[in-house]
């Protein structure tokens, strides 16, 4: 483009001055939510109020990466964390396909219909290399994501599939604070990202529709057992049959797991995201294990252990990521590795000298 | 007891002087065997010739806690590695009762009686407390433990599951030297080991006993997902129709399962430890399962996952162990842990705290 004159178009006029009290409102507003230079202690005081905008700045706070945002995120969620923890949890998975976003939408719509506050979180593997795939696009729940008692937030992106996991533990931690007593998680069935959701929720529901019969080919170890409820969705029209008979199959398999701790014996149900047929029952479903597993003191002990997960988990992986990030052993991992490889040395050899190498430096 | 006048019957003439050659050979022998003052150089040599004490020498060398003998047992190991590797890896596990010591006993006789020299290695979880209780009592095998080509070992005894289970991979390298082609890693299932022992072993084989019909009820997550072969025991007198029945059932369950990336698909077989109907059935099946994956170049390329495994898993386990034994991290953990339970703090920031105290000493 060539040089345009120094007067032109895009110049201005010097404008009128805008009345004082006017300008210096809007300047305050400016500082406050743009320059983001909001306290901790504001953002607390404004999430335990219930202000939404305040909790999405503050999740954006603990989902950056810059380390100066670290001790300030951190000030805000033990801020929060006595107004936590007085919700139901409840993770969904299910491989794309299954209707995931409409059964939240429906599912949803129906909780904020009794008067529930639900924030929808989510765990994306595939977000730790693009940005989040699921819930990225909130069109897909256009009913829910306009509900004043919804709140919606696609997954963070991140490095690894735990520091995303940690940032969502964190979110939940602040959408309790600002009020929401029903915290939903998705993730998709792909990676160990249902694991993660499972270390974090009070119930686990995993999603599926009704195929050529043969439903239980290809779960993935270890779903199904941490599952408490499978829901068949897209129970409607020509699917209805399909779907009760892919009940009994899931009846039947589940039945050959060893029984849960939570003495909570998993439950099939059907359903239709599209006629919101069966909807209600799952939340029933749900609030049935709820009280199960609350009288008998087996929701507050799985809340305590999966708190000590979490920390315990944390350590592990800052110890394990402050070993395999360390230049030196960046250098040196691979040129062990083949020798391993090579029998030259054994892998016990090999650790010792990496674990060597990491002390000296 | 009063005290014994000095001449007693407890004391002892000065006896006739043994010939020269004969005390001197005799403490050499002493030295040699009784004193450990054999070289890393002469127990490789030995070894590598077949040599069954040194190898059970070496063993005891690995196993030790003695942090002197680390580096001979490195050395030891080190100097097998290039005659190691050269077996086949049979992981056996199954709850007390399935008859695991007879059935190695009759599986280990037909090998031996094929010319494979065999070696009964084991983890046993309950070892880390008290000395191992599984392969203990040798004489449960007795026919075993007296052929040439066998070598028995029990359990060792160690502080955690992982260093149990280094000492036994390990083992494995010395066995394999000392001309082992046949490898046995007997376990119980109870606890983590048979995920140890499936890391380590090239085929897994699951022991169970025909029951009251409902043979799938009460299996470990995961144990089954694991198996290359269900092996039904007791298949003797009134025990066969059962036997026969139960093998229906788990050909089922294992359907359910998603393909093995291996491209086996896994077998169910019945044998009788007792009359020993069965036994061969089963060598020919791990043999048809050998030849499938050696063709399709998984076996090795198992066997090198298996080795990058135990190095990082090594690592790591040593990385946790230095943090979690810091006096100062036992010091304080306990009390974190109980401001994290009585939400003081999150999980993350007790964390945070624990690994910056770690950083400080």
């Amino acid at each position: 483009m060539s040089k345009i004159n120094k007067i032109s178009a895009l110049s201005e006029k010097d404008g009128v001055n805008k009345p004082e009290i006017l300008s210096s409102q809007v300047a305050k507003h400016i500082q406050e939510f743009r320059k983001k230079e909001i306290s901790a202690a504001e953002l607390i005081e404004k999430i335990i109020s219930g202000d939404k905008v305040a909790l999405s700045r503050a999740i954006t706070l603990i989902e950056s990466t810059n380390i100066k945002h670290l001790e300030k995120a951190n000030e805000v969620i033990n801020g929060c964390l006595p107004y936590a923890n007085k919700s139901v949890r409840i993770g969904i998975t299910g491989v794309p396909g299954v209707g995931k976003s409409t059964f939240i939408e429906a599912f949803g719509k129906h909780l904020t219909g009794l008067g529930k506050k639900v924030a929808v979180l989510a765990i994306d593997p595939s977000s730790t290399l693009s940005h989040g795939s699921i819930l990225g696009d909130k069109t897909r729940m256009e009913e829910l994501v306009k509900d004043e008692n919804a709140f919606i937030r696609p997954s963070a992106s991140g490095e690894s599939l735990g520091g995303v996991a940690r940032k969502t533990r964190e979110a939940i931690i602040l959408c309790e604070a600002c009020g929401f007593d029903t915290i939903i998680i998705e993730t998709v069935g792909v990676g160990q990202s249902e694991t993660a959701v499972h270390s974090m929720v009070d119930f686990f529901l995993l999603l599926k529709i009704a195929g050529a019969g043969d439903e239980l080919q290809g779960i993935k170890r270890g779903i199904m057992e941490m599952a408490d409820a499978v829901v068949i969705n897209k129970a409607d029209g020509d699917n209805i049959q399909k779907a009760k008979m892919a009940k009994v199959e899931f009846n039947r398999a589940l039945h050959f797991f060893p029984p849960k701790s939570s003495g909570w014996q998993p439950k099939v149900t059907t359903c239709s995201a599209v006629t919101t047929d069966g909807i209600a029952d799952v939340y029933d479903l749900i609030t049935e294990y709820i009280t199960l597993t609350t009288t008998s003191g087996y929701f507050n002990e799985k809340r305590e252990e999966q708190n000590q997960y979490w920390m315990l988990e944390t350590i592990n992986e800052q110890l394990k990521s402050s070993f395999y990030n360390h230049p030196e052993i960046i250098k040196q991992l691979e040129l062990v590795k083949q020798q391993v490889l090579n029998h030259e040395i054994s892998p016990f050899t090999g650790a010792q000298f990496l674990l060597d190498v990491f002390k000296k430096v």
